[in-house]
């Protein structure tokens, strides 16, 4: 049974010393976190879901949600308990509004602590996952009167929520959605159709669940500029707010899946369901790209979490298992065989998980923190600055982390020969779950896309400027440096390459948008691995400043030597990127359709 | 529901186009084989995994095998027909030796319609699978009275057999095998011990189950040195060769896998069962190994035969899902949307999965003909030569064809967004039955060490040397060719690396045996890689000869746009194998176990 122990102080490192949280210390929204608050939170945080949560991680694959003939769904054993432990342990509204009951704290430490809970069980957490990214839609774009209603339930997790986009015909085209909505004279509309997919759709954990619907009201212009969003709850409220009469949206079906068996991914059937515009009529899709966001930051974290928590199962079993000998001679010749940790090839995989988990630990607390400094600082520069940092980085952490996160799971249970294959070690549970963090909330093929397609372009290429000029200053500061200078070669030729692929995207993308197209994975690759790169070169430098200090200890001087081999290793791939994108469309488009 | 259609022209062009099948028309084993007898075999063997044994594929992973109180097991419906079939069809015993009752063809004939086989079904084609891994070990090592009681029964398949190595504490170290034979009187073996993960281990699609077993002699040396090889039947023969009394070898339960739920893979309890030795005493790994040469080429085939099923039920989806707009315009203004063949990252997906099966199919014809030359050839310096191509490349066809058939069939998934991770659309089946394929048989980690370690230094380097000569014999006679030398500039500067990589390895490998293990799993893509683009410029110059003698067809002449795709966006890869395996074992070694 695998086993998971938050890194809660490799966390606290990275915002403490990588990231210098001590600047904001009287920052709007962050002076209701110091750092001994941080501290708290993801300790407490870390406990909750080792002891509470994690442990339900099998039961929910084995047992999965149950459609019963009434329509009700009944999640896992245990699940129940445990999610109310989590509303009333106030994990749900962490960083949500007081006003409507939330914690108030800043976005980033619910982004940190939800590393850990989606690490302890991925399945359980998209259920509070979810209903956060509603009620940030709802915050942004939903009248005063649907927000008093609907978002302290929400913010507590007493209520859940949900959003409806895929319909059986569409996914990611959502211009071609058919589920209608009709205007009623009090204001609110009738929704018909049919919605597939929708994650955490029907269950039994909360007293009601607040579905966000895109609909197409009927007379709208047809494609994406005559979609709408709707909220419809599964119960309409009562006069005091309570639960009152049934709404006309009912669960057809529980999709058997992959993975994920735990969370109910439901088809939801709104048989002229009452519903209420959230936002301004056809403008729905604007209204959900704000759920849509912060959706993708969240699945970017998933990609991360499970690649820890297979990293740390794999790695236990690495120091446990005896297996063969050390190429160069027995290492422990009284040991009927030595650990399995003294064969390079297994190494080679632990380390190359490794060196990616902890580059992207630093990658999420920095965009989390833009995240905050986009919403909260009184800088414009600053927030413009955090804004494009965030818009260009959302697709790379989306895409990037959980293609490395289902690799690494692959990874990680090939450590374990055959007991990985086999289903009471728990390593195959984690490659299905991983697996669908590269689908939803847009697939990672999308996600290249809205790099280059709109991100890159964006501002006249503003962000991706700003960060290559960002990593620029960092080597150009860093040359005098003869401790750090030798960390950072990698980097340096990493960064010529997203320079060279950065102009090559530029000359040939507008001439022929198949080029960038044909482009688009390579670079969002590139353009990762690059800045997962300087993530490292800036934990070494932490780390050096810290040996300086004589603060160092065994575990954050071994981030140098990750650091070493993430640069020999795993950086080079970069010319692979370069080469292929600068390839361009013709060998791509080339073959007729029929003849595929 | 997937679908699936053999390849036949293909495996039929590669046969007499690029391997020049002709030339064998009166090489001693290929006589019975003439090319339209292969043609009728491949047919006929097309058909009828196409419709008996494809269907079955996903109500055995359904219903999976079942362990009945009384130690039996269940396989899933319709499994006993189809094997019946099977049986009866003669595919069993299509390249056994005539003189036990085989259709005695060469043996690259059962190799060509294993793909297909497998690729309709590889949980149930394990069963006949190892039955003749079993049987080519019987053959090579058993005693002539072992032989005529089993091979009879083997080779119709009427009786099945298997390989029992691994124990729970051992696999890839079989030295510390614990299952114990103690001799009798009358020359046989009460053999006592556990084995699992044993594939086809106990079912009841045949009267018999033959199982080869490895276990210690009372009193052998420790380690590998005494390990024997024993014949161990579920069931006794009687006097006259039939069913006698049970033997004690009983199935103690039917692990739960990732996938492959069609095959019973089985906990074999022994408890005093009567046993044969194979071959000598103590040598028991030196028999076994035939039947593991033979099961790597067996199992790298399944990798190549998921990857083109997956392949195929992709881009039949690609061809009809409609979902967004050509990024140049729509392709098609009067439907709602374009085809997803328009998006260049989803082709992108498609081809990369196309060019390595038509290159990896090249590669599993031209490796089985060496199985067969290199047994059979009259010429010593054939024999020889093909000796020498079948040890090198068995653990790279083995390791790299299951890695790609694995990535491959997760990116034939992704083609199909949400509907990928829905068991009925059939696509996660694929990938979790591909996942066993870089595991069993000796991890792929243990390929590339078998391949640094063993195959690359044997004979003086002999074998790789003249890998080398081959693909540089080839370039160098292309080069005045004004057709066919456009399409080889990848393949000279992936030569030029993996000539790097060699001699580095020689280099480096021998002063430290680390550098050889750090550097072995990327020196066996690398390898790979470029074996597949030496089989591409073959393809193109069977093509370009084709087209020159009027014979090309569009099916023939897409080949030419394939291999450009391979050159362009696939062999760029040998660069980054190079630059991370020549960086050397430091940084994979330094990390101390306890910081993992």
């Amino acid at each position: 049974m695998p086993t998971y122990t938050a890194p809660v102080s490799d966390t606290l490192f990275l915002l403490s010393d990588v990231f210098d949280y001590a600047k904001y210390a009287n920052a709007p929204g962050f002076s209701e976190a110091p750092v001994d608050v941080v501290e708290a939170v993801l300790t407490e945080g870390a406990r909750f879901v080792e002891e509470v949560v994690q442990p339900l991680n099998r039961v929910g694959d084995l047992e999965g949600c149950k459609r019963n003939p009434d329509g009700s769904v009944t999640t896992p054993k245990g699940f129940k308990a445990a999610y109310k432990a989590f509303v009333d342990g106030g994990w749900v509204g962490l960083a949500s509004d007081p006003a409507y009951g939330g914690q108030g704290l800043p976005t980033f430490l619910a982004v940190l602590f939800s590393e850990y809970a989606n690490a302890a069980n991925i399945a359980f957490s998209m259920y509070p996952g979810l209903t956060n990214g509603a009620a940030a839609a709802l915050m942004t774009h939903a009248s005063d009167e649907l927000k008093s209603r609907y978002l302290p339930k929400m913010t507590t997790g007493e209520w859940t929520g949900t959003m409806n986009l895929t319909e059986p015909h569409c996914g990611t085209d959502l211009g071609l959605i058919k589920t209608r909505a009709a205007p009623q004279a009090d204001g609110s509309y009738t929704i018909t159709g049919q919605k597939i997919f929708i994650s955490a759709g029907e269950h039994d954990l909360a007293d009601n669940i607040v579905h966000l619907v895109l609909a197409r009201i009927d007379g709208a212009p047809p494609g994406v500029k005559g979609i709408s969003l709707f909220l419809v709850p599964k119960f309409l409220p009562d006069a005091d707010g309570g639960i009152g009469e049934r709404n006309g949206v009912v669960c057809g079906a529980i999709e058997h899946k992959m993975g994920i068996h735990g969370n109910s991914t439901a088809v939801l059937n709104y048989d002229g369901a009452k519903g209420w515009l959230v936002g301004e009529e056809h403008r729905g899709l604007h209204a959900m790209f704000v759920m849509m966001n912060g959706a993708r930051l969240g699945v970017g974290v998933q990609g991360l979490a499970i690649s820890e928590v297979a990293y740390q199962n794999a790695a236990a079993y690495a120091k446990d298992r005896r297996q063969g000998r050390a190429l160069k001679g027995p290492a422990e010749p009284d040991k009927p065989a030595d650990i399995l940790l003294v064969h390079p090839d297994v190494r080679r995989m632990l380390l190359e998980i490794r060196a990616f988990n902890e580059a992207a630990r630093a990658f999420m607390v920095w965009v989390a923190l833009s995240q905050d400094e986009a919403r909260l600082s009184p800088d414009p520069k600053t927030r413009q600055a955090a804004e494009d940092r965030l818009g260009l980085m959302t697709p790379v952490l989306k895409g990037v982390f959980t293609d490395y996160g289902f690799a690494n799971a692959v990874k990680a249970q090939q450590v374990l020969g055959g007991h990985g294959y086999i289903a009471e070690w728990g390593m195959e549970q984690f490659v299905r779950d991983a697996r669908i963090a590269m689908i939803y909330e847009g697939a990672n093929g999308v996600q290249a896309l809205d790099l280059v397609a709109r991100k890159l372009p964006k501002d006249g290429g503003r962000a991706i400027m700003a960060f290559i000029g960002e990593v620029s200053q960092f080597l150009a500061a860093a040359k005098g440096d003869a401790a750090l200078a030798p960390y950072l070669g990698g980097l340096q030729t990493a960064l010529g390459h997203l320079q060279q692929a950065s102009m090559w995207l530029s000359r040939n993308g507008l001439k022929d948008a198949n080029n960038a197209g044909a482009a688009s994975y390579d670079f969002m690759h590139l353009l990762g691995l690059t800045a997962l790169g300087y993530m490292w070169a800036r934990i070494v430098k932490a780390v050096l400043a810290k040996q300086a200090r004589g603060e160092s200890d065994p575990a954050i001087d071994a981030k140098l030597l990750l650091a070493k081999f993430f640069s020999e290793r795993m950086l080079p791939e970069t010319g692979a990127h370069l080469a292929r994108l600068s390839a361009g469309a013709a060998s791509v488009m080339a073959l007729p359709a029929e003849a595929f």
